[in-house]
């Protein structure tokens, strides 16, 4: 893996991953999960938890690289626009520096609407093991 | 909420959450799934995802602030440490600025396991809806 190169991956927002993230970490805000409530704040319909994303990042670190003796160092997301239900998110990664003295990888990321909309950018640090 | 406002709460690292989060995002990277692939990188046993802490800090913002109008803006994480199954973590927030004209709170946040050991720490800079 080298500075540059960069992956991508589709990852879609089902009611599976919905209902299982409720049902394993408990988080029923009710922007999360009362329409009617998240309607009354601007929003279009209930807004998927941003963790989610973060559960999907785990997703591409772990399986998605051509390495598998990685760990997650440290990661940092910002979240700019809503995400709904059934939404289908492009994934994109790129290697913004290896540093092999310290065996370290940093990549940046965004997540992407099916309407092309940014709704989400972060960046990564993992180790390599 | 103000500036100096602290919370706590302890999360375990249960085989629902652990087996859960599996399920959902289908991180199976050795490191997390292997016993003996986590020793032979210097763990003592197979290194819980670190995305499993993202999601106690989103049913802390979710469930357990004062209010619920919130929305996560951006969030970082640093691992310090590895956790295991079955840990008990316990989490501490406190609110380290209050932005009342954009409506913003940020909060510093530390997960420390049964044995006192910070596991990860980081920031989370949350909107008033």
């Amino acid at each position: 893996m080298k500075k540059g190169d960069s992956f991508s991956y589709t990852f879609s927002l089902t009611e599976t991953i919905y209902n299982g993230f409720i049902a394993i970490f408990n988080d029923m805000n009710p922007l999360h999960t009362d329409c009617q409530f998240a309607q009354n704040h601007g929003f279009s319909d209930k807004v998927m938890h941003g963790n989610i994303l973060n559960g999907f990042l785990s997703y591409f670190i772990g399986e998605k690289l051509p390495i598998k003796n990685v760990i997650i160092q440290t990661q940092e997301i910002k979240y700019y626009k809503p995400v709904y239900l059934h939404d289908s998110l492009q994934f994109r990664a790129v290697i913004e520096d290896v540093f092999e003295s310290v065996k370290t990888i940093e990549l940046k990321f965004v997540f992407e609407n099916q309407n092309q909309v940014k709704v989400a950018r972060g960046k990564v640090q993992i180790g390599i093991l």
